[in-house]
């Protein structure tokens, strides 16, 4: 039956693509609000299984599932999302400090 | 530091216990608006490894951190579960479908 929610652990690991069609890598994870539940962003994780990864965080609201490819569709290219947060490997990065406040249209949406 | 948002990795799978002190079971997923990104409900996973499970759905604001025992504490008991909504294994239970109007407090946030 069609309806309106997805779970959690089928978000998870699914592909995302770029704006321009390019494979951005998969989302990691969603960080939510602790008190309204809402999500927050998404995390994108590029990069190959071998290979060192960046972590970028993307808005719920720009993500469009594409169910051909059963992939997200991200309303950003990797160079936009370059010029926001990211955290490299290893990196001690925060991803709930929302003190700093990037200039950065897919950072947070709560 | 402290902030407000939690990833969805480090809510599924955490330990439930019910108002009145008992174990419930554990978190197995959220269930989210796909539009808006909110948490309708959480499924909480009853049972042990070797045992059968039943799934019952929780709201999110139902559900609060305790972090002396890293586990959610319910405003609910077991027996308010099953008053509401539930999935046995191997049922063909539709945790989407939101067309029956259960008349549980825990049932849809969203």
């Amino acid at each position: 039956m069609h309806h309106n929610l997805v779970p959690s652990d089928r978000v998870e690991h699914v592909n995302v693509y770029g704006s321009n069609g390019t494979k951005l890598g998969s989302i990691e994870r969603l960080m939510l609000d602790k008190v309204t539940g809402t999500v927050a962003y998404a995390v994108i994780k590029t990069g190959g299984v071998l290979s060192t990864h960046h972590h970028y965080p993307i808005r719920w609201t720009a993500l469009r599932y594409d169910p051909v490819r059963q992939a997200y569709e991200a309303e950003a290219t990797l160079e936009e999302l370059q010029t926001g947060p990211c955290e490299f490997d290893g990196d001690e990065f925060d991803w709930g400090d929302r003190s700093q406040s990037y200039k950065h249209p897919n950072y947070w949406a709560v």
